[in-house]
């Protein structure tokens, strides 16, 4: 399998004229804090001082886990596809988020343990009914896994726009998602496991002592791959391989919650400069996302309590990205207004 | 003068239905944090389980304070007419951010110390040309603060949409409401006052300075009125008028950062209801606000760093508030989607 070659968005000539763009609009320096360095990384990023967005996009990803016959999730796995039919019928929050924010939404059967057959809006990757159940044995081939980031990179060179955004669906990812993390970044596992969808804390420890185990049993998995192998699902490989090949062609990265971030922890292991790209849209509220977060020295837009993943997150964190390349294309400058700068 | 009469929101039925509503949504019960929080509190506001926003809108009230004479402020005083020159033109960042999530935009001259005659564009509630600077005697007399009160409750009843947000302009303004913020909160002068539009730690001094001898000057300003008219500004004043009569007719009111929320100061001691309909847009960077939020035991929805003032906290938290609003109407109920409950 080819991995996507992600260059570093560092350019110093660039980087000095963005800065003089920034301060010469018309407001104190550093007035719209997170604002400037957002406008100022998407510059870099389209390699111009008037950086805009095109046809975002929201790809939700959506697999099932075999680690749920180890009881680690509040609802039954057959709630993930009953929620891809909820998006595909237009009645879930991502869907009503993604509407406000104009954002093109698309729906992937990465894995999902139930056929749904052809179904318009439904794009057909499933590497398979589900992952096999970690606390056993890997949870995916090496072979299906290089299947699962190869169908990501693809669905990345099919997009039209220029901001991508990654959302998921899947009962059982956060135990995913929490193995990853403890195997990417050292991270002690009753650090990186929470609640889910909503367990009580008996079931978060149970939670902590499934993923061990397990992590004990597949000791040997050091290389990346290896771990995702090991531990992940068809959607979160698939989304390493959708950022993989979004940032390839130099798209904005729109990063949603704790199973995507863990997805991004993977991708950033075999593509360091990836995370130049990236644009954190909220700290969820999943136990694990801060620390995941802090990890990656991100420092997320929005706080407000989110744990619903799906990609709500990034929605959600849409207008405030136009906001960042409007002032910077659309504000009058000191000059241009007439307005005395500070030192007059 | 008449204050307008704000009526609490508390309804225990119709809480319980937004409670039941809330909860039949196809999402983790609690997964949308803040939101559910806003959308509650909205519904309760406009009395509906089924709440929407019609045509928000935000007014920039603009003014000029005498107080800049003491040298109080980085930028001269003609910089408050240059920018209210630069709203008319767009160019200013609530022009690009109103323009973005959809909101009218208001300008309105509550003082401003400069001459604009006749503009399209511009409402003019001059009540005069710039306070008086508040070190040597009261900022206002009692009866154009009222005035400007009045003109702001007025405005508010002109306002065709069920959503508000206040800015401001004025050079010198953060010194008027970190003097409100003291003598309104007890909070002591050094922790209200910051660098405003960027002041350097001995223009920070200075400025405390001011402040606390003014605050011995007129030690005899107790009632909230009093306290306005000695300390505030034009714009300030026109800005609790304009809360109080929104809040009157069941607005949502959305407060930005640290001068608008010291109008809401002043609002919340003549009608402490006033804050059942407020929704804090932000916490701004400057100095006070977080303390002056935490007095007032809200919950900004945005930590973004931003210390622009002109409404642009409210601009950009206005697709949140959108998007609370919109997951109560639009999403699917567990049992529309036939999605299994958490309990199946």
């Amino acid at each position: 399998m080819q991995i996507p070659t992600v260059s570093p968005i560092a350019d110093p000539d660039l980087s000095a004229r963005l800065e003089r763009a920034i301060a010469n609009k018309t407001k104190p320096p550093g007035s719209l804090g997170a604002l400037e360095t957002i406008a100022h990384q998407i510059g870099l990023i389209q390699q111009t001082v008037e950086p805009a967005l095109r046809r975002p996009a929201i790809i939700v990803f959506a697999a099932d886990h075999g680690v749920v016959a180890e009881g680690i999730s509040a609802y039954p796995q057959s709630v993930t596809w009953q929620m891809v039919e909820n998006f595909l019928a237009e009645g879930a929050a991502i869907n009503v988020f993604a509407r406000a924010s104009g954002c093109a939404l698309q729906v992937v059967d990465a894995g999902v343990n139930h056929d749904f057959g052809p179904r318009a809006g439904l794009v057909d990757r499933k590497v398979g009914h589900g992952t096999a159940n970690f606390a056993q044995q890997p949870a995916m081939s090496a072979a299906d896994c290089a299947a699962a980031i190869a169908h990501g990179v693809a669905l990345a060179a099919g997009l039209e726009g220029n901001l991508v955004g990654f959302g998921e669906m899947g009962i059982g990812n956060t135990t995913a998602a929490a193995a990853l993390m403890h195997k990417l970044t050292g991270v002690p596992v009753a650090e990186c496991v929470g609640a889910g969808t909503g367990l009580t804390p008996d079931g978060i420890l149970h939670k902590q002592r499934v993923i061990e185990a397990a992590v004990e049993r597949h000791a040997s998995a050091c290389e990346p791959l290896d771990i995702l192998a090991a531990f992940g699902g068809y959607e979160i490989a698939m989304i390493a391989g959708a950022m993989l090949g979004a940032a390839e062609r130099r798209m904005v990265l729109l990063i949603d919650g704790f199973i995507v971030t863990s997805a991004l922890l993977v991708a950033a292991r075999l593509q360091p400069a990836i995370l130049d790209y990236c644009v954190f849209s909220h700290c969820s509220d999943e136990h694990g996302h801060r620390r995941m977060l802090a990890y990656l020295e991100a420092r997320p837009l929005l706080n407000l309590g989110l744990r619903l993943g799906e990609g709500t997150g990034c929605a959600l964190a849409v207008p405030l990205l136009h906001a960042a390349v409007d002032f910077l294309r659309e504000m009058a400058t000191f000059e241009s207004a007439q307005v005395s700068d500070k030192s007059a």
